[in-house]
């Protein structure tokens, strides 16, 4: 067993402060054993202040572990929006940059992607209309698109994803607004009602995720396209935590 | 292709109403294809109201079908609540019971099931706390979970899960407060700190889902377990909607 030690860098989940006396208890115990690697952080938000909060708690943890005699080859941090926003990385030696791969609508929101970077959705097929209430239904639901809603807080709220034709052109205004188990309702995100008629009954349509991450972890496989629609490879989506 | 009509009961997603002109005009359609098979419905809420009407619903447009000289032979409805509380399914010849096979909170929280009937657990691992929060951090995040928090409008709200040790016995007011990606958080459901001492880093706990479907569908295996907890079985699970 190799260990990182994980620093508290911004309060909110898991890890040890990086100038607190636990970060040097579990060091000694773990160095002790032959296992000390170094230390890692994640901070989720993304603000270019907030990587140099992140950088700043790792690599302050790291030198407390070198002064103390003990190693620390591996300084990590996360995440896309430090990969994207950083501007010192001084003493890091690891970004771990996930949602980076696909990019996603989060990410549009944050600044840190353009939609034309997103480069994973969900392809579905118009099941039906409720034309009174200007509603079209497709056939996938949080189980296809997961019940993530990280545009929520954001200006452009997505719903649970934003539409496009089946080549990838974004429809402007048409979010799934809602969904169950097996279906997501698609309508227009601010209010005004979808003309059914432009959406026949097997119109085949894209959604692009909140968050790449939860999307593609409800699927086992990726349908690799390339410029069409014809899928080119499929890739076994790598699982386990 | 044998077709089933998808009947709108409850106004609440897809579906065409019993009593409308739509039903007929697609019944004559496939009947002329000849692959009509008959009617199915859904209705999500749980109380035997309900059942009675998706029953009337479903069985209404069965009957139109006939008058109209075209088949009707299957007549479908959901659901777990729906097989557990319905008082008369006259006419109806399939329920669709899912959850069914597991139990879950949210039909604990229903009345449903007691939580002795909940066969579908989550195996996590302390792996740390935050003492001045009286928090415990595990290895379960939504990933593991789902984002799934059907209880959060019931009366026993049990954030993303109830605990219990590994055994399975529940541990009283220790629920899922929080997750992220791969940690989940866990806290007393009334605000009282968690005596951390009595939950060392390593204890193993389980944690019982709000909704077995999405909880499941995190997961391509079923670790089965009989009285012990010895894995007696593994069982590949069931995909594709």
């Amino acid at each position: 067993v190799l260990a990182l030690i994980e620093i508290d860098c911004d309060g909110h989940c898991a890890g040890v402060r990086p100038d607190g006396a636990e970060l040097l208890a579990i060091a000694v115990s773990l160095a002790a054993a032959g296992q000390l690697r170094g230390v890692l952080t994640y901070v989720g938000a993304a603000y270019d202040w907030f990587a140099e909060r992140e950088r700043r708690a790792v690599v302050t943890a790291a030198e407390r572990l070198r002064a103390a005699g003990m190693p620390a080859p591996i300084v990590s941090v996360g995440s896309t929006p430090t990969a994207m926003f950083a501007r010192d990385l001084t003493g890091v030696t690891e970004v771990r940059a996930g949602v980076y791969v696909f990019m996603d609508l989060v990410m549009v929101g944050l600044g840190v992607a353009s939609l034309d970077d997103v480069a994973l959705s969900v392809l579905t097929t118009v099941i039906g209309h409720q034309r009174d209430r200007g509603w079209l239904i497709v056939d996938a639901g949080w189980m296809a698109l997961s019940r993530d809603r990280g545009t929520q807080a954001q200006a452009n709220d997505r719903g649970f994803g934003l539409a496009c034709d089946e080549h990838g052109t974004v429809i402007d205004g048409l979010i799934v607004v809602d969904t169950n188990q097996e279906h997501g309702v698609l309508a227009r995100d601010r209010g005004a009602p979808v003309d059914c008629d432009r959406f026949p009954v097997g119109t085949r349509l894209r959604i692009l995720p909140n968050h790449a991450c939860a999307t593609a972890g409800q699927h086992d496989t990726y349908q690799v396209v390339d410029g069409g629609n014809a899928v080119v490879a499929r890739w076994p989506r790598f699982g386990g935590w």
